[in-house]
């Protein structure tokens, strides 16, 4: 049972290039919209992280995240609600379909199946089928993918070329010999992940990698926000922290490790391969991934199990009545 | 000088009810925007979500926060940017301004004076002055009401009655109580502030006044992203954790309260008076303020220095031709 998780990011190039002949199911009612919503929780909330930071510098509507069980109330018939669930059964996710729907709203899908699927198709929501029987944080490749496939059928274009962006996952080699290093080094630590704004959704999905898989509390911190506050937390570190920061040529990541060196902070730099910011998140979420298995057997701990995660959702079945 | 940070929060009730009283200089050019975009730092980014937040169950034009140098690609003549920032010269903000005003946003401004003030004076672009010679993270209160009068003028309203906001602040020895017990709690530890999303700000502000005020490191978490990924993090938690629950009538804070008691985890849940969600965000800050200057007492630091960032900024003046 150990390497089952493993198992599934070894074949990571593989999946995600099966995703880019994923069909796109139905057809949207219509292609222009006021704005935008991206609802997601967990490693599906991460694709919705992925996509806004792309988005925020080329999109001319805005584009809002949901996580959680409310939409926004500028959610309306001129907006495009895009749910992303691996499961199809998140109930945070399902609410905000179901909210959507009620005013209006253009509603589209990615799932694996669960209630999300049987929506779409007795609804005819334009949505995306991807591969079932994975553990949903390792299907993130074949997430993001469906992901901008299905946005692209609204004219939203995040990637010219998808088979060109699965090329970075194909050196597996060289991602797991850098994963196996960063693992040894945060083995003993509270890792902080720190990075600039436009690579939060990777940071984050470090910490998720690191929670889930590796039982390990993590913390992300976003430059220059950072710079504000949090910095001043470190004029007396907590022995137990160490920082993995996410380069990027930018002034402020500079200061950052300077600041942190010069404190005598343990850190690593982590620098991303790829051509632009989605192939850079892509390679780095594929680190994360092994690293955090990594971590996982150098704990010994098993990666693939999240009891508080199936406490959580047992939780809600019984206390909700969706 | 140990005490002057907490002369001005024992100020707050008074700061803000003059707050309720400032003017608003300059009139808007329109009053019907497509989207709303918050920007600020610090504090003053603090603003920003809580307003968001507000916002998010009753803007029916899209809202977006900007912690940033960036604003986002969606920013056009149909969108209004509201800027704030204490000093009136962080450089963040300043870029998003002249971003901003660059494709046509009408732009509005909250702040003490610096260049903020100068260039809405040069541009006649409404604008609240607070209260100079404040410590920027003490302003807080002034920040909100101004930032809430300014709006009002773009019937943006989230508040019907600023006094009666202000009265939240009035029992300061019962908020100073709360907030003795509160340092004494989590005085060696690394706090985790956990929230629902709708008092996330909240929950990030008690987090920037540890940093800043106690040079403590805190963590933020916000259910229910939080049971998706974080919350396996605590199987194996870290002895250093104690976490501050901000009470909220929510399913999932009861869920996280049994979850976290039943993994031993070293808790105190803070309920919050107020008649909604912004009273109640105001007197949740206020129990921040106060705790993070007593933490810094019990720490043997001067709540008023933040060196860090003051090195920060000297490092960005040097290093940005603005």
């Amino acid at each position: 049972m150990r390497f089952v998780i493993l198992d599934i990011y070894l074949r990571w190039y593989e999946l995600a290039l099966r995703a880019t002949n994923f069909e796109v199911y139905g057809s949207p009612r219509k292609d222009l919209f006021q704005n935008l919503i991206l609802s997601g929780m967990g490693g599906s909330g991460i694709v919705c992280d992925m996509i806004y930071s792309v988005l925020y510098s080329s999109s001319e509507i805005p584009v809002t995240i949901v996580k959680d069980f409310q939409i926004p109330r500028w959610t309306s018939k001129n907006s495009l609600l895009c749910a992303i669930s691996y499961s199809g059964n998140t109930l945070e996710t399902l609410n905000t379909v179901s909210k959507a729907l009620e005013v209006g709203a253009e509603v589209c899908i990615v799932t694996s199946g669960g209630k999300l699927l049987e929506l779409a198709r007795v609804r005819g929501l334009p949505h995306v089928v991807v591969d079932s029987g994975l553990i949903p944080r390792a299907a993130f490749p074949q997430l993001l993918i469906a992901t901008l496939k299905l946005l692209s059928t609204y004219r939203i274009n995040l990637c010219s070329d998808l088979k060109s962006l699965t090329n970075i996952l194909r050196d597996v080699e060289s991602v797991s010999k850098t994963s196996k290093e960063l693992a040894e080094f945060l083995k003993n630590s509270l890792p902080v992940i720190i990075s600039n704004t436009r690579f939060y959704p990777l940071a984050m999905r470090f910490k998720d990698e690191f929670n889930e898989n590796s039982k390990m509390m993590a913390k992300v911190e976003v430059i220059p926000e950072w710079a504000h506050n949090d910095i001043v937390g470190w004029e007396l570190p907590l022995g137990v922290v160490k920082s993995l920061v996410i380069w990027d040529d930018d002034l402020v990541i500079e200061f950052l490790i300077d600041y942190l060196r010069g404190r005598g902070v343990d850190l690593q730099v982590l620098k991303l391969l790829g051509d632009d910011l989605l192939s850079k998140m892509l390679y780095g979420s594929y680190i994360a991934g092994l690293t955090s298995v990594y971590l996982a057997e150098l704990r010994g701990v098993r990666a693939e199990e999240t009891k508080s995660i199936d406490m959580y959702k047992e939780f809600l079945k019984r206390r909700v009545n969706h």
